[in-house]
This record gives structure tokens, C-alpha cells and sequence, in this order.
């Protein structure tokens, strides 16, 4: 059977676990990737280009954004990074899925410009386990997870224009649960239009 | 976690392996049950009461019509068979999901009394192969067979009315694939909303 690519987009609280749980999914799945990014951004001397960024100029990434040629992009730290269409369009027509993970702002952003792709929220169990977590990393002061906590709030409100909230409790079953929703998408009406289509014209 | 129970509504052309599929899920999953169906049948010397029939008199399941009690019914050689309400609410409120196996016109009568309800059609790979699993099974003649494969088109035609295509292969990769559908369902935003609540208010 010749399945159809996605789109997955996933958000969630910093130290919610995002990392873990996508770095297994990646490890059992050759059929599922990581999105890439566009950037304006200078390369680093450890980074490929096509691996951790494509790297463009300025000029090019503006004429991108006027062409509409983004699911999404931002600028932070006057660098623009932002997702080609072009790079997800091309891999879902391959079959592949791509994981995009991105924080809410730039979920609502892919919702308007490809509103075909899958939404997914990482929730903690709690915001407890949230602030053990962050502490626990021991990387950050409590000034800092104190300011994540409260971010964390906000995304969880805005947690409803998500099709799917997965709680993460360990990575193993965060992981068998991901790839749950994962494949159920093959088998949604809207992707199976072609296999009815098939069946019926081969009657 | 305390998972939401689910109703489960599954169609698909005679001889595509409904049955074993579902078999298979059940032995699997402790927490998957079929649904029990109400009749006005008489209780055969094998059968056991409130496994494999909840049995009544006529005037018990005809005031029951009349209240709406049933997800779905029909009438079949002058007896009346039924999905009482009652034990689908009291399974999904034990987490439990209940699996009712029912023809289309069955499966339209529980979208309308019962929305909340997944429903998956479970297709052949083609006619073709359908058509050799009834000939195979050589339990049926090629005139009724022939009639079966019509049917089986006029279903697959009403299939769009379905959440979920799921193209029957072997039985042990269709019920993985099943058990991915089901599992999927619990992380669905509509069902989630109760875990968001509870992460914001023990903020």
C-alpha cells in the first residue's frame, strides 16, 4: 500500500520531554523525518546545509515571504527562520512523515497555510513534574523556570487548536503513543479517497 | 491515567475478516469488549443470557423503542434486535471500549443516536481478493456469492459516512492497525479536555 505522507506538527512545554520522545521515533522509523529549516542565519562551521538548516540570504528569504512560499517562518535575533513548502510538499509526495516541532505561535501559522497537517500537543502529567523536570536539569535558576512555568501556562491554554493532546509520562510509552496517532492518520476517511476509488473502479 | 471509554462501530463487506480481527483485539486487550445486542428472540439452549443475548418480551423492547432507548435496531424474520443506550454508557463510564460489529444501515442509525461513536469500515484490499475469500471458504454457492459481491459495492459506495478506512491485509498487521486507531482515539482533543483542566487548576 502506497501511504500518504504528513504533516506533524508538535508543541509543547519546555522539559515536557519533546526531545526524547522524537529522537525515538526517529530511531524506529526510517519513514519519518525532521522538518528543515530555512535560515538567513550565518552557517557554522559544524553545521551541512540540507541537514541542520538551508541556509539562504536575506534577499532570497524575503522574496520567499512575498511569494508565500512558507508554512511558517519568524525572526529572532534579526535572523529569519521559517519551513519551506517546497520541503514538506516534496516529502509528503515521497510518503514520508515529517515532524515539525515548533513552538505554538508557529503551529497557528502552519494551521492557516496547510491546514492538512496533524497537530500535536506534548502535555506534562502536571506542571509539578513540569518544574521537577526543569530543575532537575539543573542548567537553568529558578528565576528562568519560574519565567518557563509561566509559559508553559499560556501554551497549555492555547492547547485547543491541537487535534491531539498526548501526555508524556515515560518515553517508551510516549513513543508507542505518538506512533499510535501517527498511523491511525493513514487510515482517516480524507486520506483513503483513493484506495475506495481503487477498489470500486477495479470491480 | 483514568482513559475515557469508547464505542467502536465496525462495517466491511461479508467475507473481508471482520471476524477474525476483532477476535484477535479482544484476546489482546482486556479492556475490549463486544457489544451485547437485546432481543425479542427466544433464548436458544446454548446461549447464555447477558453474553450472548440480553433476551426480552416484545412489549419490554417496543416501550424501549418508544423511549429511544436503543443506538440502533432492526427487525429481522419477526423478531427484534437491539444496541440498548444503557450498556453502551454504562461501558464507556468503566473506561471500557465497546466493539458493535453492524451493517451500514445499523451503523447510521447509531451516528445519528449516538455521535460521540468512532466508526471504521473495514475494506478489502480489492473485489477481487473478497471474491476468492467466499469462494474459498466453500461454505456458499457462486449465485450467492455473486450477490454478496454486490452488496459488498453498494457498502464500500456508502463508506464516506466512516471516520476510518481500514484495508484488511493479513489479520495480525490489520490488528495492529486497528489497535493504533483505538489507541489514538484517547489523545483526541475532545477527549482531553478533562487532563488540560486538571494540569491548570493544580498549577
Amino acid at each position: 500500500m502506497n501511504k500518504k505522507g504528513q504533516l506533524i506538527v508538535i508543541s509543547g512545554p519546555s522539559g515536557c520531554g519533546k526531545g526524547s520522545v522524537i529522537n525515538k521515533l526517529l530511531k524506529e522509523n526510517e519513514n519519518i523525518i525532521l522538518s528543515t529549516s530555512m535560515t538567513t542565519r550565518n552557517k557554522r562551521l559544524n553545521e551541512i546545509e540540507g541537514k541542520d538548516y538551508l541556509f539562504v540570504s536575506k534577499d532570497v528569504f524575503m522574496s520567499k515571504i512575498n511569494k508565500n512560499e512558507f508554512v511558517e517562518y519568524a525572526e529572532y535575533c534579526n535572523n529569519f527562520y521559517g519551513t519551506p513548502k517546497e520541503f514538506i510538499q516534496k516529502n509528503i509526495n515521497l510518503g514520508k512523515v515529517i515532524i515539525l516541532e515548533i513552538e505554538v505561535n508557529g503551529a497557528l501559522q502552519v494551521k492557516k497555510n496547510f491546514s492538512e497537517a496533524t497537530f500535536i500537543f506534548f502535555m506534562p502529567p502536571s506542571l509539578k513534574t513540569l518544574k521537577d523536570r526543569l530543575i532537575n536539569r539543573n542548567t537553568e535558576s529558578l528565576e528562568k523556570i519560574s519565567v518557563r512555568l509561566k509559559t508553559a501556562m499560556e501554551e497549555i491554554t492555547r492547547s485547543h487548536d491541537y487535534d491531539f493532546i498526548l501526555t508524556i509520562d515515560t518515553v517508551d510509552n510516549s513513543c508507542y503513543n505518538l506512533s499510535s496517532i501517527i498511523n491511525s492518520l493513514y487510515f482517516k476517511y480524507e486520506n483513503s479517497k483513493k484506495i475506495i476509488y481503487e477498489v470500486l473502479k477495479n470491480a
